[in-house]
């Protein structure tokens, strides 16, 4: 059994991982930590978890969470590189589903969130946790960076075409589209039901913390620079995002075998039949990518569409398949959820 | 492992009922049929099961229906009633979804559902298959009526209350409120997403199907007949029924005690703290029953709020329930499932 | 032309009353003022009044309300009763759209909300504008205290049943439902998109300060206390509130021509025809209050069905009718709206 | 008064000019037909038109549309290209709110819909009702083809950037989201409430209706071909449409002051400020585009955002404004209505 514990659970990211995890055949819910919540009953926060968890909130300062295999933090970014070195220092291992770690360049990331980097040599060392491309590493990983919810679902996108190099690189599109979940469980206006339902829009246009995130992994993959024109969007649903991508073809070639065998050993990428059309439903509450490959009208333009739940494979589901990887465990241990529909 | 056989699966309660049963450890889906679909593949109809499901809908002639130990119908009022006697004559179980099998007085039964009964001799056999109720009768049963998903939610808000004979019995109200789900998949306006979408309405006020459905199991559980006013409305959520029960207190009685000991000792029953109110997404996906009950001003109106998901213990996680009891396997294996929140 | 103030109007009352004011062929808008958003342009918060509404939110100190006919108040509850003196001493009629004024038992209203009043006098002064049962008073009136939107449906559902005196006083119950914005546009968990959305509950059921506003009417209407017992749901809609009303029947009587009858003249209430359900969004952005009266099976138990949009003639609709009256002017003048479907 | 007719009013498009002409002040609705509803009140069907609306649908036979001024077809495509011409040989002008008249490449026409054109001549008279680009023709003509919904929203984006020349018009790519109004009031399990509730996904990659509409707007601005990559999406809300708008520009220039310009004295379009972001809310109910212009991290690539209410200036609002145009009068007359929000 895996001794798991969790700091900041009180979000969306945290509430779904306790969901996987109280399921997991292979965990052991050591503790739960909330500084602002400490005593509160986890069940009485979330009913949802009435009668799976009996753990209350913890302070952080009485977690002994030294004493876990594996911390999980599910905070606002900024909290884990403040405590992951004891951790690991501990022995402990540790997944953050925050954008702490994410970014290999330091500058960068304290640009985009406006902070100073607590611990630079760990930004270094963390793997940045998409199975799909990185297995390996994180195998043997002590720290990993979970990836956002956007740059999963758009980098499994590009990835077969640029990994092939039938696109031009500089002129990338990701038109994405989010369900509010993606905003987090914080009292905000903007989230409404009042204000977010029935309506749609577009957010940051000028620049999302998501887009160095994904440039830098679109980058590695290429082994250079790529130019991408990211802009997301706000969308009256819970879970779920889907990502338009576009790309303009320099090759003539077989698209849909192209994505096929790209993925085809993945246990949580489905590529759909040639003339597919995912639908977030599809995926709602399981860990899975569902990716189809267009090229409309015959043209040069390539049209990729990649939904995922935006809780699960962009950040819970994903961060426990991490967890597998890192303790041996059959990749699909506790996460091969059948998606619900309706 | 159980040989199962569904028949009709291409509505909600279908698809439900696969996604139960595809994560079940003690089932073999044998079959699934639809005469409409026979050759789709299931995942084609819901890709939601893309990689879960291998099966094709199959013609019911083609189906070996018999070679199964339990047949589901998830099919249209009058379907399961043309079939049923082959199955039990082949030592086939038979639950029924459907209202087929639901009502005792046949009369009654043709009157709500307007055609004539094909067997009013099976119907006398059958089991309601309410286990919080009737659990030893199911175990021992060859036909199951799998409860309507109001009648559910209904009953067992009542119920606590009508056996300790602590309401007048002859002026209960049940203002229930259902997702658009419990309407079915099917091409209709009034369930439109721009129809029933931001809008809110009751129906068959003057008289609804499960009204004499719920009028017969309080009547049963009191063993006189009760007056019942159903009110249902028609509420813009996917998944859910929010049942608000109001009765006329007799006695002086320790309500909270009442239903807890009530439903001590059952695993889908959850009774809330005192004070508390069930939320419908709190059992979203689940096969959970989330009651509470208040008397609101210490006056003599009790007031109980009864939530379930429609389709889960409103249908095919009930159905699911009454197999594992029907075959000896404990009863919540399959179906143990964490509600998805948010 | 009737010159127009508005004190706090960052909310969605204020920017109902924005949105008929600015059509409204009599006023003229002088000032609108919010302390935490003085100077800024009022499109700007409200996209939706670009290139209607040129005013920016002003600070109280430097609006110049006293050179109003009349001012509304937008405000949270305790804001009004600090304010309306000096309006009135300087010859402005005020309507308050909060709940300062509407309970004349001041103790009562301390007890409920939660502070001292400020001005008892002026609430044994102010007419409950509640156009239906007081529009005599209302026309005289200096101040007027506009109905909340759950006691705007209830009440005028009940109204013709206690009039006749045709139903048993003392045991009424409003079911009631009500759509997110009723809730405000204040930055909370509980109202999140991904919180209220696709999910149903009820609240407030051990009381809510409804509760005692709808009492008071009902008791004044009927000349003696009524008993009630009023749950309150949120759901998932964004406007809209249904009041599922029920009253134990004392006498044979023709209930759809004793509804018909009580509001032939009534501009903004519609008595469907028998058998009718009205839907929330028949009256979306209107007005207008339909209802339905039902016998359900020719029993003892009446039904009435009661919608209205909550923040129109539940709140900044019923006020303009208020003001139209107090003016007067035809009571249809600027509020005869269509409603919006789909 | 202009003596209006309205063709085929049982759908959203129907409705919806509904809605608008019984409010419009020199508006005389003379008639409205349904072949399958002859006979029914409208306000039965649509209980929002309670007291506004004193009309039954008639037979086309018996509407005597001949003495009208002007005929709305508000009918499924291939039906005014049938009944056209007798109503203009009687003087009679005709808006037609579906395809019939668009696609001035008759072939490509037949292409796309599937059927023959009835009247090839009436296709090369018939006007394009984009007021903005086309106004002093609509002003004379006799019968207007009114656009499209995505037409509209994608077309009023791109003209600007395409009149002055300064992107590529050979890579446009318009990816587009649409509420599920815009499919129809028609019984199809793809828009039940449960199905495209909660749900997102693109549709019609491979190619839809809109797009030769598209191209040959944008090729008349240009004056040359363009080449465009259309993806629609439907998106859970009633109403509303968001296009996000890709090209890449060849000219450093003013984009915000080339919008603008380009709409400085148009009634329905609203240039946001720069770094604006319009939201579908924003337009609810109103006949308003609202248009926001950026250029990413200052790369070559500019990106629109387009709203509307695809029910009103993609349709019945567009529509009205055609007319008021045809009859000379004031352009807002009975659509300046402010949008309705939240």
């Amino acid at each position: 059994m895996v001794k798991v514990g969790i700091v900041g659970g009180t979000g969306y990211t945290g509430v779904e991982l306790l969901r996987l995890l109280v399921a997991h055949p292979q965990v052991e819910l050591r503790a739960i930590t909330s500084r602002a919540d400490a005593g509160t009953p986890v069940s009485q926060m979330f009913p949802s978890l009435r009668g799976r968890v009996g753990l209350a909130f913890s302070h952080p300062d009485e977690a002994h969470l030294d004493q876990c295999d594996v911390v999980f933090f599910a905070t606002p970014n900024g909290i884990a590189m403040q405590q992951v070195r004891t951790l690991l220092d501990a022995g402990v291992k540790v997944i953050d589903l925050a954008a702490d770690f994410r970014i290999k360049d330091v500058a960068e990331w304290e640009k985009w969130y406006g902070m100073s980097h607590a611990c630079p040599d760990l930004v270094e060392e963390a793997v940045y946790g998409l199975p799909e491309v990185n297995r390996d590493k994180i195998r043997n990983a002590r720290l990993i960076a979970n990836p956002g919810c956007y740059p999963t679902a758009v980098q499994l996108g590009f990835i077969p075409l640029l990994e092939a190099g039938v696109i031009e690189p500089g002129s990338l599109i990701a038109d994405s589209k989010s369900g509010v979940s993606g905003a987090g469980r914080k009292a905000e206006v903007a989230t409404l039901f009042s204000e977010a339902g029935d309506n749609f829009k577009a957010y940051g246009v000028a620049g999302h913390r998501h887009l160095p995130e994904i440039k830098q992994g679109l980058t590695n993959v290429l082994g250079k620079p790529v130019g991408l024109t990211f802009v997301p969007h706000l969308t009256p649903l819970i879970r779920g995002i889907h990502a338009t991508l576009y790309g303009r073809l320099t090759k003539d070639v077989d698209l849909q075998s192209l994505f096929e065998q790209r993925y085809a050993g993945e246990a949580f990428v489905d590529v759909l039949p040639a003339g597919g059309m995912p639908e977030t439903r599809s995926v709602r509450g399981s860990n899975i990518c569902r990716i189809a490959v267009h090229r409309p009208q015959g043209g040069d333009t390539v049209v990729v569409l990649s939904v995922i739940d935006n809780l699960v494979k962009g950040a819970a589901g994903q961060a426990v398949q991490n967890m597998n990887i890192l303790f041996g465990l059959p990749e699909t241990t506790g996460i091969d959820l059948v998606p619900l529909l309706p």
